[in-house]
């Protein structure tokens, strides 16, 4: 491509509306622009690294024995109704009436259409297992859009579903979508994790999700220093501490401590350490059969976090988790929530590990502006019921007994889940089996976001002066820079020459032909991320050189002319798209 | 691909409700499936057609100058108010509103989206001329979606938009893109014609459709025998008739007609050809600076039939064109519309120029039940405005002098518009030109139909077995048929190593290698069209020999098989995808 007659649309400033690293880099390198919120245009060089994304994606799934199909984007609301989705999916489902009044959504996802579809197609077991993606625009109306395609409304996904005569023909899909996975992030340069999942509002027994490494991530993610334990922190098992609890020291004592209302404030007020306390969190229980729920109270160590996935899964645990109020607290306990601790406590205890194995620890005492002092399990309180309801910090022991867990932040760019057969009981997916006898399908789904792809790479590949691509989706794999050209048609010539050349190789080049000076020329090719550049110049051809410089490398080098490709081929033996 | 591990969905029976051949076929071969009125799901098999045309398409496209892009399929609102549509466009337009109550349509096209982006993108002649495309999913809510993929709701469409500075540049863009398209459907082996259009609701002054052949079609479109005229029948131009108009030779009669209302029955009543008739439709004007608006008679010779676009630009026609009512007729003249004719009438006169070219001709008298005969112009009335207003009929001369006219159906499958700065007036696009002075940019607009051409193919090749494939654009480009090879390893071994050679020789093949029956498997075969079929038996291999087919082919014939491959390369040189 000839830069001349390409839309180069590289901008200085930084845009003030961009939080993140990717979403600045992405509209100063003039790969997308924004249209509205959470919706934007792919300019010219950014749909070539998308579209680059895609052809890895579908390669590798096709590999994988899936089989591409392309679903319609809006979806009738009679399906969602059947799978019960219409009325649970909330506002990020784009609603829409047609001409004649028939309610449709914008797809967010695509269980209902291909659930239809295969019960209507498939007949016997002797078709499955079968797997079907697509590569689509799907549309989530986020309350928030933000980070530009990194979570926006309207946005590339490739989806998969399959579907099986049992539990073990969706175990063995779902290893190869795992490997496949793995294989397509391989592919595309990042620096991933798969990490075990909380499957989730979208149901089902096991879920994976591939996070992309970012200091920049929305999620935190949670590996052994030791072991390939990796979990999302929503999933990650807190052990209990081992060993046996410590045997009571210290007496029970009432303690006035007026106005302290925080663990911090406490723990300074009394000098004891927040590893000594415990924090009592009310939630609503689950609804009896009368349709009343009441209270349930959590007992966390004061350093420690409520898992809110974990507390909601639990059995008598109201969910969606729905934290007491202030005025259900004071009618039910008579003080405020800053003063509530277990002793005596008229509500159902849920004690979490690390809170079980405290002795001498200090917590509310029911009564305003009171804490408890020297309170110990089985001695002035029974202990009740002990789960995992806390997220994972640095330093704890990895729940696989292998080394110490880390946390980082990672961004989501694929999910693979065991569906089992939520959707298809709903819509009564069956199949006839080996016995001649009717039975639900078994389903698997399997996300990828492509259009976030392009951004979690550039999260993990930047420095001060823009992008760095990794060759297999650099939008042009190779910039040729011409200096002052249009004065000098040796310099013209040559660049033509190499152009061809390093083409006919099969590479993808940018042939910065603009009448632009050359730290323009160099600025932009910098920021665009070019992985690979070759500079000619008046005085370069003098002697037979071009200057070549990788966008990692700290210094240029000057080449021969006719070693350029040779050079070329060493540096990105992975050729054209 | 092996077909056992693949949706092969073939049907026997035709659809119920599939009116038109290509829809039936793509049913019937398992290509799609319908979702809901209008919105379809393509399946392996047609979605691999589908991604054949999309590329053709896009090298074309690239090849002509032209840059991708892709731009969202939500639109907001504001752009389209900003040029007007969103109060013009009709119920055709899919709208919306977001969780936060914003209004937005899914694009049934995109003027408003580019022209935003490139007003802001381009701001000098330097970077002119620029033409973008991108091939994307589009929705038009069709009052009655019909035949398929051929008119649904939810398509696929090539649209592209090119950007000048003045209408020179415009021109060469068009004459590229016109070239283009011929590439394009050259390439598909598509039999097609490029007419002249009108350029209707979309604008501007010049527009070609690209019509595929097929007596299905649901276009009337006009080519002349002696020359490459070609127009769509709205855009064709009826010529004068040549010579003067004939002299008076018979005295003005009023006659009593009873119960005499239509062409049909005055020309029998009377026994005068039709062609000496005269018929009168009577139509609203446009409105005067008052807001109201009058009659205005249109003046056809009785075996015509108005060419409502025609008349509907013609300066003082309203537009949209509104027939009158009949009680507007009578209120106007005193009678019904079956006896209405030109002598005395009350309201101006547009005569169509054959209308213009009759002597002694028959006309209603505007009285009840009687007409006139022995009508001249001159004589009895004067002639006023002569205009072409009717739709062209075979054996016209043809308007570029040369032959006359033949009329056939076509499929529009592209359409080029020069837009002109209709869009970039409304919404104030402009760059600077060569004198830094400030001007309103010219565009080009270049669609196609891409799922819609999957259907077109359809109906112009197929037989009473199925479809018959371009090798360009079908699914597979071979099919090797085994014949009982789980029962047979030699067969199953040469089916393999066949697949492999051809797959390796750059072919697209499936191997039928399902367990299915002989006739079955060719059946299926030709009912997805596959070109070309190489059957593998037992019986062959003991002779050393494989049977070959083309899907046009009468007969089959004996091949060795070290044959099979240079037979195919000289049957189908264009290889792979």
């Amino acid at each position: 491509m000839r830069a001349s007659r390409y839309l180069i649309a590289t901008q200085k400033e930084t845009p003030s509306d961009a939080e993140i690293i990717s979403h600045q880099l992405m509209l100063r390198a003039g790969m997308i622009r924004k249209l509205a919120a959470g919706l934007y245009t792919w300019l010219p060089m950014g749909l070539r690294t998308l579209r680059k994304v895609e052809r890895i994606v579908r390669e590798e799934m096709d590999k994988s024995g899936a089989q591409e199909v392309l679903m319609p984007a809006i979806q009738p609301a009679e399906l969602w109704q059947e799978s019960g989705r219409w009325t649970q999916y909330g506002g990020e489902l784009l609603r829409m009436n047609d001409r004649h009044g028939r309610e449709f959504c914008f797809g967010p996802t695509h269980e209902e259409v291909i659930t239809d579809l295969i019960r209507n197609e498939l007949k016997s077991y002797k078709e499955l297992p079968a797997n079907f993606y697509q590569i689509q625009t799907k549309f989530r109306d986020e309350r928030r859009p933000r980070f530009g395609v990194m979570r926006a409304r309207e946005f590339i996904m490739k989806d998969a579903y399959s579907f099986h005569v049992n539990a073990e023909s969706l175990d063995e899909t779902y290893q190869v979508m795992h490997r496949t996975y793995c294989a397509i992030f391989d592919r595309l340069g990042l620096d991933y994790r798969p990490v075990q999942a909380d499957s989730g509002a979208i149901g089902g027994s096991a879920s994976h999700e591939f996070h992309v490494l970012a200091s920049s991530g929305e999620d935190d993610i949670v590996f052994s220093t030791d072991s390939d334990y990796a979990a999302n922190i929503e999933k990650a098992e807190a052990v209990a501490p081992s060993g046996e609890r410590p045997a009571p020291a210290e007496e029970l004592q009432e303690i006035a401590t007026p106005e302290q209302r925080t663990i911090e404030a406490i723990s300074e007020f009394l000098k004891v350490a927040p590893t000594r306390t415990v924090k009592t969190l009310l939630v609503k229980s689950e609804a009896d059969e009368n349709g009343e729920s009441g209270l349930i109270a959590l007992i966390l160590r004061g350093d420690h976090t409520l898992n809110e996935i974990k507390a909601e899964n639990l059995e008598g645990v109201a969910e969606p988790l729905t934290m007491a109020t202030d005025e259900e607290i004071e009618a039910a306990i008579g003080c405020k929530a800053g003063s509530i601790g277990p002793v005596n406590l008229p509500v159902p205890l849920i004690v979490d590990r690390s809170a079980a194995h405290l002795a001498d620890f200090v917590c509310g005492a029911n009564k305003e502006g009171y804490h408890l002092t020297g309170v110990n399990w089985e001695r002035d309180l029974p202990l009740g019921r002990v789960e995992d309801i806390r997220n994972v910090v640095e330093g704890d022991p990895s729940p696989d007994g292998k080394g110490t867990l880390e946390i980082r932040r990672g961004i989501e760019v694929g999910h693979i889940f065991k569906l089992g057969n939520k959707y298809s009981t709903a819509m009564n997916a069956t199949v006839l089996d080996e016995n001649g006898k009717t039975v639900i399908m078994d389903m698997g789904c399997y996300g990828i976001g492509v259009s976030r792809i392009v951004a979690a790479s550039i999260e993990q590949n930047h420095d001060d002066k823009g992008i760095i691509w990794p060759d297999a989706i650099a939008p042009f794999q190779v910039a040729i820079v011409t200096l002052n050209a249009h004065k000098t048609p040796t310099v013209a010539e040559a660049g033509e020459k190499l152009y061809e050349q390093l083409k006919q190789a099969g590479y993808d080049v940018l042939l910065d032909d603009r009448k632009e000076r050359p730290g323009v020329k160099f600025a932009d090719m910098e920021l665009i991320g070019i992985p690979h550049r070759f500079v000619i110049s008046d005085r370069g051809l003098k002697s037979g050189t071009l200057e070549y410089k990788g966008r990692r490398d700290a210094d240029k080098q000057d080449v021969a002319i006719e070693d350029a490709l040779p050079l070329l081929v060493k540096a990105s033996p992975r050729k054209g798209l």
